[in-house]
């Protein structure tokens, strides 16, 4: 939850945030072995953002802890002022909140990956050559169907590809005392269901049962004959964003899994009409008048940088520039350029490293013609900060914060 | 209470320390909606600051944590180390110690604003027009002389214009867990006498009581017909100052309420002719041999902030600047030059931003020609940190900090 002494000096007024999250925005220059050299950020022909930078507060956050590299979930609780150490929960519950789906109070879930493996039981494939979706549809369907687990309901979801998610209902519920059975590696064999602490074993029972009738009735199937388990979550309790900052906040995302995010912090989640950034930026400017919090997700500069792909995640960027304009017009009190955490494109992997920053607001000390860059960051006036403290920042700026103390 | 692990490495010597708060030295730059352009503190000819800067280590402050705009308490405190979050007090106990009162334990204080009620009871003005001093005092009589609450002896303490306290004296004591009968704004009514907790039941009684009473008293008095209560407080539990980190601290202020703290810290207070810099600096040279610690404190930066003159607070600066050769010449093994928080002009109020800081000591690694500016000091030695840690930094600067371990 926000810091303790927030929800007393929360302010409710006509104030509006806009936090702009350039999923892995930050990178490292140069390749492995051979640093120095330009960022994407730096390669990037990014005007209306350099200029931006002249009349905004700069700076640069820690996603979870400094050298950590964070997945996307804790990187974003960050971003929402929700200590990531704090909130933790699997990667099912995300999977489960994308799909749109409510997780029930007796719901232990689970993420899938469909898999490969050989004859000798061991993975050649976690991903099962990405399956199409269409065909992950059609085995969840027949898992739901055959999978029989006395005094369990299973529901098991498609969700992209080879990408799904398993629901198991009981009352009582099932405990997240689980380990993965995705050994996250190939030639080596799924692991079997574990408990991780005593109060697992039922669940270690009933995901014995579930892993072993779903190896049967996927035995035939090509290229997907497996499924790995991963991210075993209860429920989570997360307390409402818009209630604790005061704020109707507002999620414009493309992507299941921040949609999930947003949706388990009681965002109002805003449909969005095509994929591009600049279909973000249109239901943003749609629903400005609805709202006045708003998290805006770019998928794009972490998928290019995951990719290893530098142009790509440079033309991402390049993309989001000529959006900033339209942005700008709207006016809002508090406009946050962030990153949930680095994807530097030379590592083709989630980073550790400190996230550019940048906060505009009729508020910010400014820094002058620097442009926007991981090295106009490293010396701007909010310095280097854990990204837990975005929020109130953000808050600060907008006019949304009163007094701590006579 | 100064970070736990301090009083054992505290070390007792003949340095001396001296700590100058400019309150609320940090400036914004422009005015809100046109931010950029520069702060009074660049704005100000301060050539003796700029010439210390250079073989200074600068840095920012963090009054009480990022994006909070702190009072001036609990900014004081954390200049102190005493961590602001842990030690809450209400202005009351502030305002009764900067009368020089002593606070027992048997007391519960209030701070008291007379203000101005129309024929329905709201608020006109919640400073009755400022009232004269005297006026104050007469009312202050008149009520401690009237109200009569069974079992608890009523003290009413004129401070300056419109201000006074209160103190309800009984024991078992009564109980802080009240809600302020100043709501903050005008047009609406005072609020009633509320406990926020159940503990606080009977001391509702008792506020009503008063309230209801002065009311009737202060009914046919123009403008003064009403008051307002804020900050309830029991007698605040402050670690002793000069014992915890081994020194013998005086406070020079001219302002009450940081007399007040720094009595409640168990600093002496060093008399000053005057209300101006200079008399504050006289008064610390003429002490100088007397202690080790000095806490100067400088009101009108914050005053001028407040009243949104950019001019009066770059003028104030200029005359602490002018005073800065004569501290230099007593040669104080540690001299820092800080804020308690930013009160930029162009907000007319305290704000969250970070706040200049500049430490002189043989110590330091130092900054060359920079000046003392925000934008200085965003780069130095010492980064952006918070308030809490200025006494480690000036301890360890005046050689008054053994080794942690071996």
């Amino acid at each position: 939850m926000p810091a303790k002494y927030f929800p007393e000096l929360c302010i409710e007024n006509n104030s509006k945030i806009v936090l702009m999250v350039l999923d892995g925005l930050g990178g490292m220059g140069g390749i492995p072995g051979e640093p120095g050299g330009p960022t994407e950020l730096m390669a990037a022909k990014t005007p209306h953002l350099d200029n931006l930078a002249g009349i905004s507060s700069l700076g640069s956050t820690l996603p979870v802890a400094r050298g950590i590299t964070p997945g996307s979930g804790p990187a974003h609780l960050a971003l929402f002022g929700y200590d990531p150490l704090q909130y933790l929960f699997g990667r099912g519950a995300l999977s489960v909140a994308g799909l749109g789906m409510e997780q029930l109070r007796t719901d232990l879930a689970a993420r899938i990956n469909f898999a490969t493996i050989d004859n000798e039981g061991r993975i050649t494939d976690r991903r099962a050559g990405r399956i199409p979706t269409e065909t992950c549809k059609a085995l969840c369907g027949k898992l739901e169907a055959q999978i029989s687990i006395p005094n369990v309901e299973v529901r098991v979801l498609p969700e992209k590809e080879h990408r799904a998610a398993v629901i198991f209902r009981t009352d009582p519920p099932l405990s997240d005392a689980m380990a993965d059975t995705d050994p996250q590696d190939v030639g080596v064999p799924a692991k079997p269901p574990m408990a991780i602490k005593e109060e697992g074993r039922r669940t270690e029972n009933v995901v014995r049962a579930f892993v072993d009738q779903a190896f049967e009735i996927l035995a035939d199937e090509t290229p997907a004959n497996a499924l790995l388990l991963r991210g075993f979550s209860g429920r989570p309790d997360l307390p409402d964003f818009g209630q604790a900052y005061r704020l109707r906040p507002a999620a414009i995302a493309v992507y299941p899994m921040y949609k999930g995010l947003a949706h388990l912090l009681g965002m109002e989640l805003i449909e969005v009409k095509g994929a591009e950034p600049g279909d973000e930026i249109d239901a943003l400017l749609e629903k400005f008048d609805a709202y006045n919090f708003f998290f805006v997700h770019i998928k794009g500069t972490d998928s290019r940088g995951e990719d290893g792909d530098f142009d790509g995640k440079v033309s991402v960027l390049e993309q989001v520039d000529v959006q900033i304009p339209r942005i700008l017009e709207k006016r809002p009190e508090c406009f946050v350029v962030a990153g949930d955490h680095s994807t530097p494109s030379s590592m083709k992997s989630h980073s550790w490293h400190p996230v550019p920053f940048l906060l505009h607001s009729r508020y910010c000390r400014t820094e002058g013609r620097i442009g926007f860059s991981e090295d106009a960051c490293k010396t701007g006036h909010l310095g280097q900060f854990p990204a837990v403290e975005v929020m109130q920042l953000a808050l600060a700026h907008a006019g949304r914060l009163e007094k701590f103390g006579a």
